[in-house]
């Protein structure tokens, strides 16, 4: 079923303890599509990119069936950037450059061809935009995933907050969870988040898992052991891009989909660390993410 | 079946955002006794207190079944004392006082009626003291399980490596397992840790669960959410009572009874965090017991 993605195509500088990359393709979206696009042949991207963006990555994005008529190409302008580096445990990154360039005023057209998409996924921007493309959807989607990150709690809770009233999913980490809600304790944090408007709530938890909340009820994945991990860049969007791929794939929003969809969302995580950037995202096969998704499994089994 | 533990029996003075205590009862002994008395009766315990500690209290501790004949008091000497304060995320502490009185030359001396118990748990004191609890054993028990903290591996590594090498079970923190290893990656870290000595693995990561390593496999039992954590003292301790409570009260020393003793061992830490000091691990039913080792199951089943 189809799924419309809204979010940052970019290009990223990243620097961690194994290696440095020059500009390579980041932005939540990227991630995200890419991620999706293992459960789903009807993927719908809307970003916007400047000349400056490389065409055959346009290209890769489209080999793997995303559909690329809403991402705009501002000839005359430069793509987003950023640039950052991680502290040795990957726990936590330093932002070195953050170039808004064309994201700066970013309008996300939505093509009629993308009308009826069944499933949305917000990718981290600005409320404010992620307000207008639900605003110009004529039908509200199915199910509504927002992402959204500790910067706009602290510039745009007032728009941030309008947002959160419209959708059915909320994707944060520990720390924001506990900035949003104001409580240390992650159950009364989603409680009160949940009061916000979303009906549930993922709390990610990176190295250590991610909670799935709704209702009274809990559900906890936890994070693989790797042999290594390599690049946390993009994690969140990748699991984003799992998660929603999966929900689109069986067409069904109740809790215990949503569950399933929480472990395909780390699995696709857990190959997205393993190398720079998206790298990893291309090429896998549908064994090799079974054979993960079983290894969750196994690992809480009793 | 019978256990045998080894430990402090001492004096806690806490203070957590929540409040504060004069001198309550703590020691690592005192929890793991207590925890694992809901699941054997017999408990046999070695430690030592001063003059100074109260006879109503040791005979609390009897009053559940356990054994106090190898408890030494010295009444012409004061108990450990530890005194300390959490910060407001209950996840890092600073220690105000410690007075080691009678546990500065603590002589372990094992009872003849102690001889022939079946599961040792070495809770945290020097290695040179653990060790020599296991030398003065006429057999080795079917399993001894040790426990111990980033202060020995400052000060006594040599002693530490030597009681490794004899112990089938370790617990750690994951911030212990990164210094003991050299390795950040816990996988690689549960490797190197395996390779001195344990043939189990348990690396406690608070919030965030806990996990049980054993040749190539891996089990993670995570935390339960509460509602109030109230105080973390003793949380390791009394999750040690309640994993080598399960095990003797089985039998069983396989991989999956020791996956199962560690839900067992996260459950009855999650009693210990919501009072202070010892106070909830008193009067608890079995059913109650139960009915939280259940919500374990249901938060990760999927």
């Amino acid at each position: 079923m189809s799924i419309l993605v809204i979010g940052s195509v970019a290009f990223d500088a990243i620097e961690t303890p194994f290696g440095k990359t020059d500009k390579i393709i980041g932005g939540a979206a990227a991630y995200i599509s890419l991620s999706s696009s293992y459960f789903s042949n009807n993927i719908n991207l809307v970003a916007v990119v400047g000349g400056d963006f490389p065409k055959d990555y346009i290209q890769k994005i489209q080999s793997v069936g995303v559909n690329t008529v809403g991402l705009q190409i501002k000839e005359d302008q430069k793509s987003f950037f950023w640039s950052g580096k991680y502290n040795y445990d990957l726990n936590s990154r330093e932002t070195l450059v953050t170039e808004l360039n064309v994201l700066g005023d970013f309008d996300p057209i939505i093509p009629d061809s993308y009308q009826n998409c069944e499933y949305l996924m917000l990718g981290n921007l600005a409320p404010a935009v992620q307000l207008s493309v639900l605003e110009r959807l004529n039908h509200r989607p199915k199910l509504v995933v927002l992402d959204t990150m500790n910067f706009w709690m602290d510039i745009a809770l007032d728009d941030l907050k309008k947002i959160l009233a419209k959708v059915d999913v909320l994707t944060i980490n520990d720390e924001e969870a506990r900035q949003l809600s104001g409580e240390y304790q992650l159950k009364k944090a989603a409680q009160k988040i949940m009061a916000m408007g979303p009906s549930f709530l993922i709390i990610k938890k990176g190295e250590h898992g991610a909670l799935l909340f709704h209702e009274n009820r809990t559900f906890f994945a936890p994070a693989l052991l790797l042999d290594q991990v390599f690049d946390p860049t993009g994690a969140g969007d990748t699991f984003a891009g799992g998660f929603i791929g999966y929900i689109a794939k069986t067409g069904k929003t109740d809790f215990d989909t949503l569950k399933t969809a929480l472990v395909y969302g780390s699995t696709m995580a857990s190959f997205c660390v393993e190398k720079f950037g998206t790298e990893n995202l291309f090429g896998l096969t549908q064994e090799q993410i079974q054979e993960r998704f079983n290894e969750f499994k196994i690992m809480v089994e009793y």
